[in-house]
């Protein structure tokens, strides 16, 4: 039997301002990635989003974004590896709260956008953040986006590290992903065919056909895209075929 | 032997604009009332803060505030309890964090300006916010800064208070305070006579010369008064000729 | 022939988060009450929305808030007449750096939510941020939503004052407005009789079925209704066979 | 007789921080870059700092930033040149409606920090943003901090450009700046002669004792530098020997 956790972006509306479908896509994850009022998000959102979570048994990680709302997290800063450090540590301890509130522990943590990118770009960035989480519980997990930065993530000895796949978009032979893409256009069957090739195999294939080494342990679906129900449903009645069961991160790792 | 404790705000510094006098004041006081980034503060000030506080031995709350750094936290909104209640977890969850880094643990909440009076005002807003912090720890002393808030506090089941008395402003007959004053022309040997007779007999003179209890626990000291280090000078000469131990709320509650 | 206008609140995205159909809705209106980066909105919005609305000879004004994005500006805080005067002043000044980008004038100020009830309650505001107006540009029109701030507005001397109607929610007897109801429940036919009734006769009947006097000059649509394009053709349909022409606030102030 | 301004920052407080010495300094410049609300300054800071600068008769000029408080505008971060143009309209628009109530008109435009940087790096940025500034208002004069940033000033048709100097720091032989030094160091009567150098001569000694041209018809005085007062006290005490005239950028330019 083959374990795998599903996680997806959420709570990512801010007051007024409704982003994602996360309640139809909560019922079909195992992993939820809760952004914390830096990028988005805000305490009611991050506390409804708990709550939700909790309630479809999906393990709560923080989605630790810079401190640009109206950039969407989505543009590097010029922030210092302390800087970083200190803003993962602020938004991790801030959704902990909504979670004990609930009578749950937080699982994982998963940098957003740009933020993401400087720590991939820049070991001395990753290490302070994750020293940073692993000081604060060192129970928490890393759900690593790249090679790089997963490599930086199991070298801070004590961190506890998982890396992420992709379906719902393209990989390149060397890994990286085609993000140029539009999710809406791929085709369900296909989706769920990588999901069961990623989870049983650790391969999938490229857009130019040919086959990678992908040894994930969850897998991150986007779920802004309308189709993302239906990319999620394909994959859950493939994997009652296989020999695959969902479980959450901290199953896993 | 009679125990005390004497409070300050800290941390109140943000970006690159400083504030209150943090250094000079650490080693005076047995508890730090930390702002978490809403009305002042952030996540740098805040690491710092927080070390400065474990240096000295000095017991860590959080001080949340309204989302109003312009108008640093004075000014009322019209939030609901439920929104206030999240703002507090919120800010409490991102003070913990750097604490447990430091290896330390919470120990106190006392809210800043606009948000006590809020809570002063009305029970409901009091009561949904100290529900929610027993809900994160319910180790964490609720710091009561009038009667009205600590008797919401003390029937909040399973919620530790402590009510704070003031010796460098005066009271009223009715235990408010005359707030306009300036502090900075307060005698220190005054101040030391005043923390004494709380502290020893629970009874303060007010302004027009009556004597009224004031049973507190704890007795906040304003560090943002350029005076402020002498007077806890004139507090620590006075407390060594009596039976008073400073001591930081989680050994006193 | 009767000169009326149609203003709607404009411009209320925020960086990624999309709010209203300003693109379906600019066709069919007068005048846009475009929000200036506190409670909604920022710079590139705002460039994008100056652009739509003069791509239409749509007019131009400023719909001011309280600095609260998480509230959307609809929580009341205690600010000083100054404070708020200095807050329209700033939003007014910044929508009009893109109108003048645009080569056109700014028209109007609509200040909204929160703001609007703190004008509307307390004249001593209502003065303070009209003075402000007047002190920027003599030429700015206040669009005036109650009585109370109408006579507020034509009181400043030198400012020019609109008053505006409703017709997509009901007024009660006493001119107040039943905000509670849905607009999406409208009948557009019964919207349309409303505008031509207001228009033309300057009168309206409440939701018990009494008609009461609205001297407006200008009728506001909510524009965030699913159902808002439809009711403003039901309008359009319907002015062409009355003697009712539409035309923006400055060719009718 | 020759002509040259002294600009220096000023509006730097927030809220309830105070920054610079504002009141002591604002006697001996001729034009003020006034911050808007986006790195530093907020309404009631930009409203007092436009009074307090039009009361010496200074001109007024805005000094945009970058959207990060947190960081003082001092961090790069990826903004298109669309983003920076949009950035510095709506700032520039802001502060101008407060020199209209004050019955003056903006006189010019310098960015600051990382937002300097980032023009002075991309011409495209800075074509951006320079051409946005000229499509608001054709007069308005651009502050060039360095020779690349006023070259592509100077290539912007119709725009006035005026290149700054600096005699509280160091220059290099290449024209750039040594900004690690501490400004509180300078010997008066040294940046009394750069002064007088620069205006008469148009040229400065290196810190390696080369002299180099700079061809500077504006001064900038560090403002926070505790000595600022010293310094131009020193100056104009200088140029009266000489035939120097200070006057503000808008009788120069």
């Amino acid at each position: 039997m083959v374990q795998i956790d599903i996680n997806c972006d959420m709570g990512e509306s801010f007051g007024n301002w409704r982003m994602g479908r996360d309640e139809d896509v909560m019922p079909y994850i195992t992993s939820a990635n809760i952004a914390a009022g830096y990028h988005a998000g805000d305490p009611h959102v991050m506390r409804d989003t708990v709550e939700m979570a909790t309630d479809h048994d999906v393990g709560i990680g923080v989605h630790p974004g810079l401190p640009d709302k109206m950039g969407f997290g989505r543009r590097r800063m010029d922030a210092t590896p302390a800087e970083v450090r200190d803003y993962v540590t602020y938004q991790l301890g801030a959704l902990d709260a909504f979670a004990r509130q609930r009578g749950v522990r937080l699982q994982h943590v998963k940098p957003h956008g740009a933020m993401y990118s400087m720590l991939s770009e820049s070991s001395e960035h990753a290490r302070a953040a994750m020293e940073g989480i692993l000081d604060v519980d060192e129970d928490l997990i890393y759900l690593a986006t790249d090679m790089h930065i997963y490599e930086v993530a199991r070298d801070v000895e004590g961190l506890r590290a998982v890396f992420e796949g992709y379906v719902d978009i393209d990989y390149r032979a060397d890994r990286s992903l085609i993000v140029e893409q539009s999710v809406a256009d791929k085709d369900p069957e296909l989706v769920a065919d990588r999901f069961v090739s990623i989870a049983t195999d650790g391969v999938v294939e490229t857009a130019n056909g040919e086959e990678i080494d992908v040894p994930a342990e969850s897998i991150c679906i986007h779920g802004d895209n309308p189709e993302a129900v239906e990319l999620l449903r394909a994959i859950h009645a493939r994997i009652e075929e296989h020999d695959i069961e969902l479980a959450s991160l901290d199953e896993i790792a």
